[in-house]
C-alpha cells in the first residue's frame, strides 16, 4: 500500500480573508440555507455575456405551429388574440404526458416500498408566435396567458384525483424546454409534491409563532427596504428574495394576503400580468434572453387549513450547472447578491 | 378583450391508456415521491448515445497538473501512487472556496431574516492523471482516494465550526465540474444542510415506527429481490434505488449497519472501494462516460442521536435537464426504470 508523505494542519496559519467570505442566508419560509458567494461575486454583465445553447426548430417541423396536423390531441381551450384576428392561446393535452387521465390511483405496496399509478393531467398552454417569448408580449397578451392558467386551473380543481396543480413555464434548452416554440404547462397530480409540502409547513410554522403570514412579513419588509424590489403596482410586487437560490431569482406575489391563485379577479389579473411582463422583460433585456423556469406555488386543491398561505410565482433563471454541493446538500450557491441583481434589473 | 371560443371538458372521452401510465414511487427515507415515466421509458442505449459536451483543457493550462506553480495553496495531504513512483493523491485547499477558514460564525439578524458568515472548509482531492477518471482506476487507486476522504474527514471532524462535512465528486461539464482534471471535493460547513436534515429525519421516523434502520430494511429487501442490484461483496452493495430520482442512479452502502463513514476499517475501505470502482466502471462503459455527481451522506459531526442512521454514497448521473416540474415540485421524472437500469449495468 501507498505511504502517506505529508499531513499538515494548515488552516490555523492561513490569514482570515474577511472580504472573501461567502454568506449563508436562511430562507424564511423553508428554513433552508443558501450560499451567496459574495467573495466570488460576479458582475451582472457576466451573466448577460454567457454563451447560450442555440435552440430553434423550423416552423415546418414545429408541433405547436400546426397543432392539429402534428398529431396533438384536440385543443381544450382557445383564446383569440387581443387584436381579434387569429388565435393567441391554445391549450391542448400533452401528447407525451408525465401524468395521464385515468381512475384515481390508490397507494400500493411492493416489499417495504409504496407506489401508485401516475394518474393526473398534463396540458400545454401554447401561444401563437413561433419565436416571440412571453418577455416580449404586450400586457394584454400576458394577461390572456394568465387567464388561460386560471381557467384551466378552475376546470381541473375539483377533479377528485388532483391533489396539486402546478402551472409552469420552461424557457430555453438549459431550462429543460424540449420544444422552442413558447409555451407553458399545467400538471395535475395525485400527491402534494415535497417542495409544496415544505413551503406550506414553513408558512404554517411562521404563522403559529408570529401570528402573521410569512410572505406578508417578507413583502412588507421588502417594500420598506426597497433594495431588492424590481417592479410593483397596486396589486403585485416583484423582488429578488433575500435568500435567493439562484442568481437573478425573482419572486412575484400579490401585496395583500391571498391564499389561492385561482381566485384572482379581472383587475388583479391585469395588474399581476403587468408585473410579470416587466420582470420577464428585464431578465430578457438585462441578461440577453436567458433560459429560465417559472412556476406558481398556491394552496393545494383539497387543502382545508390554508388561511396562512400566500400564493406567488417564482422565476428561476438558469445561470449555473448544479454540482455535488447542490445535489448532496440542497444548498445552492448563487454568485451575485440579490441586492445587486435587483438594482440591475430595476433599471431596465 | 379577447373572446373565448371553445371550452371542452375533453378528458372523460379519452381512452384510458394503461400502458402509458407513469409510476409515482415513494422514497422510503424522505417520503418524497418520484415519477418513473414507464410509458415514455427509454432503452439504456438512448442514454449511452446522448451527445456529451466536449470538456478538456491542455495540460499546460491545467491548475491540477502543476499544483504549486498554478498558485494553489500548499497541499495538506500527499499520497504516493501504489506503484510508489510519483504522487497519486494530493489534497489542497480550494483556491476559490465556497466556505473559508475563519472564526465560527454566529447567526445575525437583518429585518425578518437570518444570515451568517460562510465560514468552513473547502478542499480539493486531486488525483495524478490529467484525463483518466476514477471509473478507470485500479482497485488500490480508488482505495487510496477513499482513504484521503477518510483522513481529511477525521482531521476536520472536531473543528468546532463544522456541523457537516460533505465529500463529493463532479465528473463532466454537465455535472458542474469547472476543471476537467479528475478530482473530488470536501466542504465543511457550519449548518446541517436541508437534504441531510431530511435524510436524518426520515431515518429517525422509520426507526421509531419500525424499530429498524430504514437503509437496513431497504438493503435486506434488495438483496433478497436481486432485481436492482448492480454489484456486491461481503461488505458493501450497489443498487439502483426503487424510487430513483435520476435514470441510472446508484446507491452504495455498507451491508451491515454503520452510522459514520469515517469509522470504516482498512478491510472495509478496500471492499467499499471495489464496489465503488465497479459501479463507476459500469456507468462509464455502459453509458459512454456520462457526467455524474456522487456524494456521501453520513451522520453529522456533532450529532448525538445517530444510532438509526446508515451512511451511504449516492451516484447521480446527469441524464436530463431539470425543468419547471422539478424546480416547482421537487419531483424528478426518470425515464428508465431502476430495474432496467440495474439489469443493464449489472452485465458490464
Amino acid at each position: 500500500m501507498a505511504q502517506k508523505e505529508k499531513l499538515i494542519a494548515l488552516y490555523p496559519k492561513l490569514p482570515l480573508l474577511k472580504e472573501k467570505l461567502s454568506e449563508l442566508r436562511q430562507d424564511i419560509v423553508s428554513g433552508d440555507w443558501v450560499v451567496i458567494a459574495t467573495g466570488r461575486a460576479r458582475r451582472p454583465q457576466f451573466f448577460r455575456d454567457k454563451e447560450r445553447v442555440q435552440f430553434s426548430l423550423p416552423k415546418s417541423k414545429c408541433p405547436f405551429e400546426n397543432i392539429k396536423q402534428s398529431g396533438n390531441p384536440e385543443p381544450i381551450l382557445i383564446y383569440k388574440a387581443p387584436s381579434g384576428k387569429d388565435w393567441f392561446v391554445q391549450v391542448v393535452p400533452n401528447k407525451f404526458p408525465a401524468f395521464s387521465y385515468g381512475k384515481c390511483p390508490r397507494v400500493q405496496k411492493q416489499g417495504p416500498y409504496q407506489w401508485m399509478e401516475g394518474v393526473g393531467f398534463h396540458e400545454v398552454i401554447i401561444t401563437r408566435d413561433h419565436v416571440r417569448p412571453m418577455a416580449l408580449f404586450s400586457d394584454s397578451e400576458v394577461e390572456l396567458v394568465v387567464k388561460a392558467y386560471q381557467e384551466r386551473y378552475l376546470a381541473l380543481k375539483n377533479d377528485p384525483c388532483n391533489a396539486y396543480i402546478l402551472i409552469f413555464q420552461n424557457h430555453g434548452f438549459e431550462a429543460g424546454a424540449s420544444i422552442p416554440h413558447p409555451h407553458s404547462q399545467l400538471v395535475g397530480m395525485p400527491v402534494i409534491p415535497p417542495d409544496v409540502i415544505n413551503s406550506l409547513a414553513g408558512s404554517r410554522r411562521y404563522f403559529h409563532s408570529h401570528k402573521q403570514c410569512v410572505h406578508c412579513a417578507m413583502i412588507q419588509w421588502e417594500l420598506k427596504l426597497k433594495r431588492r424590489i424590481i417592479v410593483e403596482n397596486n396589486y403585485a410586487v416583484a423582488f429578488c428574495p433575500f435568500a435567493s437560490r439562484k442568481a437573478f431569482e425573482i419572486r412575484i406575489a400579490p401585496k395583500k394576503h391571498s391564499s389561492h391563485f385561482e381566485t384572482i379577479s379581472d383587475s388583479e389579473r391585469k395588474a399581476f400580468a403587468y408585473v410579470l411582463r416587466k420582470s420577464l422583460y428585464a431578465l430578457h433585456k438585462g441578461l440577453n434572453d436567458p433560459a429560465y423556469n417559472f412556476f406558481i406555488h398556491t394552496t393545494p386543491t383539497k387543502q382545508r387549513d390554508h388561511h396562512h398561505y400566500h400564493w406567488h410565482l417564482e422565476v428561476l433563471p438558469v445561470t449555473s450547472v448544479w454540482g455535488g454541493v447542490e445535489f448532496g446538500t440542497g444548498i445552492e450557491i448563487s454568485s451575485i447578491t440579490p441586492e445587486s441583481a435587483a438594482a440591475y434589473l430595476r433599471k431596465l
